[in-house]
């Protein structure tokens, strides 16, 4: 059913007319717009649960008084049995990575109380430049989701060792950060750039500084002095934890957490040490970061962090705050995070506080859901900007392999998925071409952007398991050019051009036939399709990758797939300019080491 | 010893160079400014008490570390045995209270570990409209105490029942809410006016809004519909608490509670609330308020209102949290409330958590005081401005009568201090004035600001003793006219010509003769000596005040002189107009209310 409610908030709080009626309604000498009452408040101030109903007028809650004392309202929310929680608030994330449209994760999300999220369109960014990023902060207005967007600071994750879509410097941040719409910088990613004083990076950083808006932080592995040198620069907070020890040591250096939930194995050890503290930091809250979008359908937004920790033991109502309260302070927002009179009416009635149903959301005292089902409709944005983003045109199998003189030859490889290193090995060159060694999979990446050349470049890596096909995908973070892994370069080829044919997307090939394909034609990043349809065939292209690489556990190396080209981390990366390692700063544009026959 | 540290922090923690000289520092590549070495953290995220060492570069904090780590730095503090807190924040307060310069206030609070406050400079306002409001903003400027300076929002406090200095409706609001150095809308007095929508009230509110700068509240005995009205316009502070149910229903109504230590006797059932809550809500702070100038040297200022709490029994750490990180986010600077990497230098050795002795000061870097003595110089704005504010002419006793036709006349009274309620009584005329009745006291109120004529307005008093003497005073809240109390008009002309020919403070006249004389030159409110000067002379005006007056306690008569005049409050009240009724909105400008003989 569709409300007859306005469906989009007003801009601002502050009109004297809302706030003249709404004082009136709070009086007593008006009705209510909307009054919820019989329910159980959960108090993010005192943690109690506390009978109380709730009376809101246009976006505002108006009143926050005792249970049964009013009656007087246009509409009646009978919340007997629910109990009555601030909408949650995912402080780190990227809808990119769901795959979706904005207005998509928002439909997915808000009906499960999820009113407000903080976004890095990095990947958007990554493709489209300073245009990826306006078309985000536009995309976000037509929606009932509360969005914050950041300004992305590190496009690409690697200058000088990979060619994006845009290349934002310290003047593109600047005009970025004047944007009204735009709350601050996102995850400073390039860690070393940072503490090392690095000129680019030391510039981004006094831009964010001089914006006085937030400036949010990837403090992967940080601790001791990098970590005092990291903050000293200005960044305050992180989500990159990797233990409870990291948690702990990141609370007391003053960091706001984005604990998130992406990292699933990771949340039974920060609630053991966080129940340990027996009080719940006002530094903690909560993020998502990243969510495929099977993920999406079948677990949810920030509501499955909140969950997870719950089931993990942390109290109900930590985790709420933790999502509401907490998030509202970090971001500055005294209009969120709390019922409480004067406060935007983001509102959510949960069934339990174990499996945290949402039987009604309100989002600017609009009532967006019910039991889990849209009331309104969300607009979704022109797409036809992040159309054609994949600008490569055909391959050939042979575009795929490494050309070399000679008859034999010493090769680099990329050893060890995820925290690589350089190898080395010897191969054979038949007709011009490499032949792949025994034990090494074939990785592509193609310049997509039409910046450069859109021809693969190819390198080898060790520790992958042995391909019976090839995998491609545009979605390769974080410049997100074509990338291809394969066992042979015919399978490259096919699934290459299947996802080239697409506008974008991901594609599987074996034994010369296409066996799975997810579309991805806005941006080469997400479809318009709606979640269930994208759900499914995300699954399936990653049920085909399975079926063509052995290695165990399958699930892990195809989420592997999609960090393999992200240069900006410590060891060698396959990137559209040959095999870059950041630590040196340099870029071998083929892995022929020397012909030595 | 004066320090040869820079005595003035720079405007601004962004400077590039100083970024990097911390972030130098904090790797380990440069020594620091300061290393405060061997000291015990108190940790205000985890609530732990831990060893830490801190390096300082300027004003930033560059490094928080394992103790022993690190020996590189300018100057070695030794921390050996004390505890380090960040810098003390008042969330509200009036400087004018302490009856010193905003220079001498500093010097009496920075060295006991108060390195913020949030300063409503109320009185000033009163007396000299924006332009004191301009002198406040500047003063602070020299001075090592960060001062956050809020925009008078009740000037006066009750428009048309009084006249003082000013006349502050929406568009002075929106003038000082313009300016950079304001920090927001100051306590919101006019309860009435802001629930019932009165115009100019609302309209006040909707320059508040529209700033976006804080909002903050005066609640007192709000609650229900009321306290949500008050909310649901925009009010989201309270300090006017009068009891821990009080207390407890604020905190959940959604509050910031700025708990004030100027009511002692309600400290220790704050104290038992909190501590039956089992954590400390995040939005509770501390403030002063009003410290008399005795108590300022005695006792303190928010140091002493957290010493108190502690004392109760409210755990050291909260105490110290509500002070600092509490008070840090609820006035939305990051900078500030926690000893981390890239915050601003702003520290507090103490001795211990009992006493709360400050062994060492810093703030913004500087070492601002050691052992209670200060280390810097504070430059004392320049007083000139706020001299001649008395603008009346010597009076005569005659002055202070009552003329009346007739020879006998009914009379209205004001009876019972503090909570006041109209009486009536009769009295006999003689010569054309008014005998005053047995059982009466005299206040007089002479309006001083220039704006009308400077003649002494005359009311009667029931309940507040026999009065062998007058006290006269031209600190009055709000509007400070000349008020003078007595129980004969010829020892009133005295004090009050005292008080005129020191340019405003104190006096005391008993059986012809000045008794006691605190001289006030700066607004009528404020005096350039030294605060043991200050006090002292307060303290003798009070004895003064004991000896002229029966009523029982003195202290609390005394403390009653200054809200007399106090016309917001319910009940009549002695104004320059006349008696006033803030509930009727009436202004009788004679107590006589009819001849009858």
């Amino acid at each position: 059913m569709m409300s007859d409610y306005p469906q989009h908030e007003p801009d601002d709080l502050n009109v004297e007319a809302l706030r003249s009626r709404a004082v009136a309604a709070a009086r007593g000498d008006m009705p209510f717009d909307i009054l919820i009452e019989g329910g159980t408040l959960v108090d993010m101030v005192t943690e109690e649960l506390r009978p109380a109903d709730i009376g809101l007028v246009g976006s505002l809650i108006a009143s926050v008084h005792e249970a049964g004392s009013r009656s007087d309202a246009e509409r009646v929310i009978d919340a007997s049995g629910a109990f009555i929680a601030p909408g949650l608030i995912d402080t780190h994330m990227h809808i990119e990575s769901s795959m979706v449209t904005p207005s998509v994760y928002a439909g997915a999300v808000l009906s499960r109380g999820v009113t407000s999220i903080v976004w890095d369109p990095h990947e958007f960014g990554n493709v489209h430049g300073v245009d990826g990023v306006r078309w985000a902060v536009e995309a976000v207005k037509g929606l009932n989701l509360r969005t914050i967007v950041l300004a992305p600071s590190c496009v690409p994750s690697a200058p000088g060792l990979e060619q994006a879509g845009a290349d934002f410097d310290a003047s593109v941040l600047s005009e970025l950060l004047f944007w009204p719409e735009i709350g601050g910088v996102a995850e400073m990613m390039n860690m070393r750039g940072v503490i090392d004083g690095d000129p680019r990076m030391s510039a981004i950083m006094q831009e964010g500084l001089a914006s006085e808006k937030l400036i949010c932080g990837h403090a992967r592995g940080l601790a001791g002095a990098d970590l005092n040198a990291f903050m000293t620069a200005g960044v305050t907070s992180d989500h990159e934890l990797t233990s409870a020890e990291d948690l702990m040591s990141k609370l007391r250096a003053g960091l706001t957490i984005e604990l998130r939930g992406s990292h699933d194995h990771l949340l039974p050890e920060f609630v053991e040490a966080l129940n340990k503290l027996r009080h719940l930091p006002q530094t903690l809250t909560l993020c998502t970061d990243d969510v495929f979008p099977d993920d999406l359908l079948n677990g949810g937004g920030l509501d499955d962090v909140v969950r997870r920790l719950v089931n993990y033991g942390l109290p109900a109502v930590w985790a709420l705050k933790a999502a509401t309260l907490n998030a509202a302070m970090r971001l500055g927002r005294s209009d969120l995070g709390l019922i409480a009179a004067g406060r935007r009416a983001d509102l959510v009635l949960f069934e339990d506080l174990q499996n945290f149903r949402a039987r009604h959301v309100f989002a600017g005292g609009v009532p967006v859901a019910e039991n889990g089902v849209m009331s309104v409709a969300l607009s979704a944005a022109d797409s036809k900007p992040l159309l054609g983003s994949v600008h490569v045109e055909e391959l050939s199998a042979d575009d795929f392999r490494v050309k070399s003189a000679g008859n034999r030859v010493r090769l680099a490889t990329i050893d060890r998925p995820r925290f690589t290193q350089w190898g080395e090995t010897e191969a054979e060159v038949v007709d011009g071409f490499v032949v792949p060694p025994e034990g090494t999979t074939m990785i592509s990446v193609v310049h997509r952007h039409g910046k450069a050349t859109a021809k693969p470049r190819t390198g080898f890596l060790v520790g992958w398991g042995e391909w019976d096909g090839a995998f491609a995908t545009t979605v390769a973070h974080d410049s997100h050019n074509l990338t291809v892994f394969g066992g042979n370069v015919e399978d490259m080829a096919l699934a290459a051009n299947a996802v080239i044919k697409a506008g974008g997307g991901m594609a599987v090939a074996s034994k010369g036939k296409v066996t799975a394909l997810l579309p991805l034609p806005l941006s080469g990043l997400v479809s318009e399709a709606p979640l269930s349809e994208v759900s499914s065939a995300f699954e399936k292209v990653r049920e085909a990758v399975g079926n063509v690489v052995e290695w165990q556990p399958p699930y892990l190396v195809f989420k592997a797939c999609f960090g393999a080209t992200l240069a900006c981390n410590v060891g060698p990366h396959q990137t559209d300019m040959g095999i870059a390692d950041v630590v040196t700063g340099k870029v071998m544009t083929s892995p022929v080491l020397a012909v030595i026959g």
